[in-house]
Parts: C-alpha cells; sequence; structure tokens
C-alpha cells in the first residue's frame, strides 16, 4: 500500500503550455491531479512553507499563473492564508465574486458565483494526491466519475439510521414532484454497510451512525466528495432524534448552538495527541428560515434553542439506567436543570462535530431534531412503535418542506 | 412517557410473606421488580444513602433478607460497597463461590459457580425499575424472555460491521458442528438498523457500529441483556480492523493495553459535566490463550502490543488525507514514532471504552484486530477488496479456533 501524499506523479520534461491547456479543459487541471509536482522523487523538503513544491520539483500550474507567492488575502470575504489558497486552487482563481486572491489574474475569474459558494476543503495536502479513496464510502475518485454523479447536488440531509435516510429521500421525491412509480432508489454506497447514500435530483441523503466519531468519519468523505464534484452553494442538515429537556415529546428543536457537555458552544479534539478546540457556529439565516418553514406547517411544536451534544448515552446523558452509573437521582436531577438554565432544550451526540466540521469547510449548515421523551420526566424510550415513528418523520417533513419553498423560490 | 426508575410500583398493603415467595419462585423477584418499593409516592429523600428506600416506603426482601443494612464486604474476592451489593443482589446472596458479603444468610447460597462469573452492574438504580427497554436493541424485559433467549450465552464477539457479524455467526456454526444446511441465522434485532445480532448455541455475535459512542451504547444494553437473562461465565471478544503502526498489513494485533491519544492506558468520560478517568485494564490469561490459538493455526502474523484508541479516523490518527488537516508531515511522522515507541502496534476506535467498562462490569475481555495498512506507510486504505475480506476474516478464524478449543477442554 503507498503512500499517496508523498508519491509524487514524476515527469521527466516539463510540459509544454499547450499540453497544459488541454489539461485545465478536460478538468484533470481542476478536479484531479491540481497541484501536482514535476520530476524528482518525493518527500518533504526543510524549511520550506506548506503548499511550497518538495526540493527540486516545480509545480505544474495552469495557464496564466506561475505561482503561489504572495497568494494569501482574502475570498469570499474570508482571510485565506497560503496554505488554504493552495487547497482551494483551480476554484479560488476561477470565482467571479467577491475574491481578492492577490496573485491570482482578473482575467482567470470566470464563474459567477462567489468563492464562498463552493465547498472547501481546509487541508492543503490533498492537493498533491492523485487518487482519493472514500474508504467507508467505497468509492474513490479513481473509479468514480464525482461531477457527473454528485455535481448537481444542493441539500445534503444527514441522519443516523440507514433506514431513515432511505424513507425521507422517498418522502422528498414524492414531494419535489421528482417521483417515478415503481422507482427504486439504489444505496450509492453499495460496496460498503458503513454508511449509506441516496439521491434524488439536487437532494442527497446520507446515513451517519451514532456518535461524533461515526458522523466525523462520514463528513471527511462527505465534504472531500462534494469538493472533488466541484458542488457550490450547498446546504447541510442533521435530520435527527434526541432527548428534550423540559419539551412535550415529539417537539422539534432547530439548533441555535451547538454545545460540549459543559454547555459551552464548542468542540475539543484530540489532534496528535494535544487538544483542539474549534467553533460550533451554525447558520443563523438558516436556522431562521426552517424556524419559519415550521410555522408554514402548523404540524407539530417546533422550538430554536441549544443542543448538548454528548459522547455518551447514559452516563453522558445524566440517564440511571445504564449498565453502570456512579451518581444520585439529585445529581442528575441538577444537572438537567442547569443544562435547561443555559437554554439547553435537547440532547443529542452528532451536533458538536457536524457544526464545526461544516463551519471550517463553508457549509451552511443547520440541526433539526425530534425529541423523542422529555428527560425531566425519565430515562426510557418506552413510547409505542407507531408513535416515535411519526416523531421521527416530522423533522424529514420540515425539511423537505424547506427544500421545496428554496426550489420554488430559485 | 413515565420515568420507570423514579415511579415505584404502588401497593397500598404489604405483600403478604407467602405472595412475595411465589414472586420470587417466578422469577419476578430475581429477574425483574427486585428491589422495588412498596406504597407511597416516589421520589429521592434527604440524607439517605444510595440503596435505601425513598422516604416512607420499605424494600420488599425476598425471603430470608430482610434489609440491606450492613452488606458490604467481599464477594468473589472483590470489596463491595453497600450500592454495589444492592446492584449485585439477588446474585450475590444465591453463589457458593467466596462470598463474604455481610448480612446475607448462607443458605442462601446454592449457586456453584463463584460470584465473578456472573455478569454484574455496576448501577443500583436498576434494581428498581419494573422493566427494561433496551432502545438501540429493540428488545425489553417486558415483551422478551431474556433467560430463555440468551441464558446459555459464554462467548460474545462483536465487531463494527452487521455483515461481518453475520458472517462471523455463520463461520462458528460450521466450526462448531452447530449449522444446519440451509439454516439462516436471521437478526435479532429486527426491529432495528442500529445494531444486529446473531446466535447460535453459546455463541452471541453483535455489531456496534464505529466509534466510541456507538459501541458504548451497544455494551450499556449488552451487559444489561447479559445481566437480566442471569448469564455466566461470559468471555467477550472484539474482532476488528485497524490501522498497523510498523506491522505487515494483514497482521492480526491481540490488545495487551488499550491505550489513549497521549498513550496512557485510560478511558476518560464526562459524567455529568465532570470528567471521569477509568482504568482499561484488560485480561491477561484470556490475551495469552488467544495468543496460543493464533500460534496453534499458524496461518498469518499476529503479535501482542497496545492500541490506541482514538475519537476520531483523520486528525485524530494523524491522517494527512481528510477534509481537515492543520499539521505537516513530519509531525505526523514524529507522533506516529512516538506511539510506536510506547508499544502500540494499532489504532482503532473502540477499544479503550470496551475495555473499561467490561472490566467495571466483570466479563472477561479481549481486543483482536487485523491491520488493514502500515500507517508509517501510508494513509488511505486502497488494498484490492478481496485482500481486504481475507485479512477482516483472521481476526474470525483466530476467535473460532479459541471458541472450538474452550468447548473442547470443557
Amino acid at each position: 500500500m503507498s503512500n499517496r501524499v508523498v508519491s509524487p506523479v514524476v515527469r521527466r520534461r516539463p510540459l509544454g503550455r499547450r499540453k497544459r491547456r488541454e489539461e485545465v479543459r478536460a478538468g484533470r487541471g481542476r478536479g484531479r491531479g491540481r497541484g501536482r509536482w514535476e520530476g524528482g522523487a518525493g518527500g518533504e523538503g526543510r524549511g520550506r512553507a506548506a503548499g511550497d513544491p518538495p526540493a527540486g520539483l516545480a509545480r505544474v500550474y495552469p495557464p496564466g499563473l506561475r505561482s503561489l507567492a504572495g497568494t494569501s488575502g482574502t475570498c469570499g470575504g474570508t482571510a485565506l492564508a497560503r496554505p488554504q489558497v493552495a487547497s482551494l486552487w483551480p476554484e479560488a482563481h476561477t470565482c467571479g465574486g467577491p475574491c481578492a486572491v492577490k496573485g491570482l489574474r482578473p482575467a482567470l475569474c470566470f464563474r459567477e458565483a462567489s468563492c464562498r459558494d463552493f465547498v472547501r476543503l481546509s487541508n492543503p495536502h490533498l492537493a498533491t494526491m492523485k487518487e482519493d479513496v472514500l474508504y467507508h464510502f467505497s468509492l474513490s475518485t479513481g473509479t468514480h466519475d464525482f461531477p457527473a454523479m454528485f455535481g448537481d447536488v444542493k441539500f445534503v440531509c444527514v441522519g443516523g439510521s440507514p433506514s431513515r435516510m432511505k424513507a425521507f429521500i422517498q418522502y422528498v421525491a414524492v414531494e419535489l414532484g421528482l417521483d417515478v412509480p415503481g422507482a427504486d432508489y439504489p444505496n450509492i454506497c453499495v460496496g460498503t454497510d458503513r454508511y449509506a447514500m441516496f439521491k434524488v435530483g439536487p437532494v442527497l441523503s446520507v446515513s451517519h451512525g451514532m456518535g461524533i466519531p461515526s458522523i466525523a468519519i462520514m463528513l471527511h468523505e462527505l465534504i472531500k466528495l462534494l469538493y472533488h464534484a466541484r458542488c457550490s452553494g450547498v446546504t447541510i442538515i442533521r435530520i435527527g432524534t434526541s432527548g428534550g429537556i423540559g419539551l412535550e415529546p415529539g417537539s422539534v428543536v432547530i439548533t441555535r448552538q451547538a454545545v460540549d457537555p459543559c454547555f459551552k458552544p464548542e468542540f475539543e479534539q484530540v489532534v496528535l495527541g494535544k487538544r483542539v478546540v474549534r467553533s460550533t457556529h451554525l447558520d443563523e439565516p438558516l436556522m431562521e428560515e426552517l424556524a419559519q418553514c415550521s410555522a408554514d406547517l402548523g404540524e407539530f411544536p417546533t422550538v430554536v434553542g441549544n443542543t448538548m451534544c454528548t459522547l455518551d448515552f447514559y452516563e453522558g446523558q445524566g440517564r440511571l439506567d445504564g449498565a453502570l452509573c456512579s451518581y444520585a437521582e439529585k445529581d442528575k436531577r441538577e444537572y438537567l436543570n442547569a443544562a435547561h438554565a443555559a437554554g439547553v432544550r435537547n440532547i443529542e451526540m452528532e451536533s458538536s462535530v457536524f457544526a464545526a466540521m461544516c463551519n471550517a469547510c463553508g457549509l451552511r449548515a443547520a440541526v433539526v431534531c425530534v425529541t423523542l421523551l422529555n428527560r425531566l420526566e425519565g430515562d426510557q424510550i418506552s413510547s409505542p412503535h407507531e408513535v416515535l415513528v411519526e416523531y421521527q418523520q416530522r423533522p424529514q417533513r420540515l425539511v423537505g418542506h424547506f427544500i421545496k419553498k428554496r426550489l420554488s423560490a430559485a
């Protein structure tokens, strides 16, 4: 198994200008192989900045761009350091929006959308990869045509359960008038049972399993998929289930802030053995748009509130009914009351990393979860099956209406 | 949805001695409803110890036991505090092993196995529950006969993928001579797609998804299932996939210690907003027995080494190919080399909480994972599908041999 990151594409002679133009037109200079190094052996040179070529190699630039020197600036109103420019490249130089990245010729900006609309990566290393294997999706840029398969995606909905995400795509297909009687929606990730993915028109529906690590793996690969597919203007919404705090079961919560178990709007992660904290900011206009959609429907109680994200369903959420429990009923009550006082209206297990990753990659994101019980009254989810099924359809109906409304207004 | 924990079974008059005896004979005093409070309303009294009844209520004890007063001591060589005795009860008073719990009549100790052999819970609150809904398994003590369904289980094997755990039960059925031509092994958790569970003879095979939170939910409910089923002498083994460090791909690692991303044999969890650290001790004799089984087979390279457990597959494991990456190739190399120097031979995402929870509940536990790549050489899992499938069968073959050998020696 070779290291795809440090092994360069080795070419002995520089490509001619015409050859390079053909590469860009054919999409190879954009969709794959961009930022390749020519000639010599791979390896990291000493004393060079991130985004620079290894010693003895020269970057293959598209026409009109000779160097990344000085390519810091702002793009879509966001300040960009040089490694970020390298990871955005060539999207950064092809935008027609409020792009002010120094060192890029204005003549190269021909797209109408702003840079902010493109899904961006926050990883300069990917530019050096020939092929990207999305292992947990069983998809690869080497075997699948991502722009053809996913280039039109504008809405991504994610949720824990594979069957619920299949039910969602069937529901949305009917809502959008895209359903064909007898049509099936095959699982795109048929080569694995880690995740399931379904698509109809501009809507992608993906399962993510339970918990921060499981959704994080899915999001890394989903964001790369959208990037490789050159998607722009993507909105992503998590539709899930949760435990409510002080709400009638069946209420829907649109997340204002995803908070950690200490009620802070942060996501803490260990990277190379060190703690890193990221913001869990979510898109406020999107949150308000979704609240309006629920008001339009008027079918179920909906609130905007904070969502606490935990790493455990039992002790981590103050339950008394796990295999382990080291605290008393009154400790649990005090904790849940403190959470309510901090604006927490529901508890689930994915929202913080979802917000942090989407935020870092320029995706407008929202979290819409139904509450299956009121945690101030109990711990066990023991409502009848048909009641729980109807509850779980509520975020789907809200988000289905939102997509339909957005597309009608376009 | 009522709170099963704080709502007592309300009975206006004390039960007579004969009625209580009938309850015990019918199993209700043992499998369910034990430790119930009689009469009055629920709620936590002030100033009382954990395990005591709420104010105004009296515990319904089985014949021969009038009080939990003084019921601390040792059981199976383990020191027990009173809340632990309450959670072990009635198993604690029915063992014939080295049980020295004060206040329990010796006449009540009639089982031959030692207390240590019974799956124990570390939660005194469960004793007050009439019914236990294992929501993520879609099973309940109120609707399923756990002792009849699972009482003979001696080996539990868990792994991430549902299809792999089904393949394992089919393999084990053939190995143990329990396979019937044309027989199917239906998913016991058919009412949900969160987890899948299969059984043949004394072997239970359960999927757990990806990451610490996902396996933790499964383990809470699995341990309660084994407890409600009154299982004893259970061995539990995680069979999974991992990234190797300095090993040939396809090598199998039997975990000596599950360590965190700072290489410490600890599992840190946030409980009611506070950090709690638990030991990740694994059963050493079991580890050695498994190593001997691999030597018996002689089919693939196997090592005993430390396993690093992370909350993230990309940045958390020092990969350069995620959607986000904020460090350089040399930082990654330094980190992986430090892990290798600390005895880490593979990285996965479940072993620490698996070890911590099994340890706390008296389950002999081991982790056996195959390595799909050598992380010192790369990040992407890009081996051909058929090669990866064969790698994934290696822990199954090892553990299948172990079970067969154990049963032959019994």
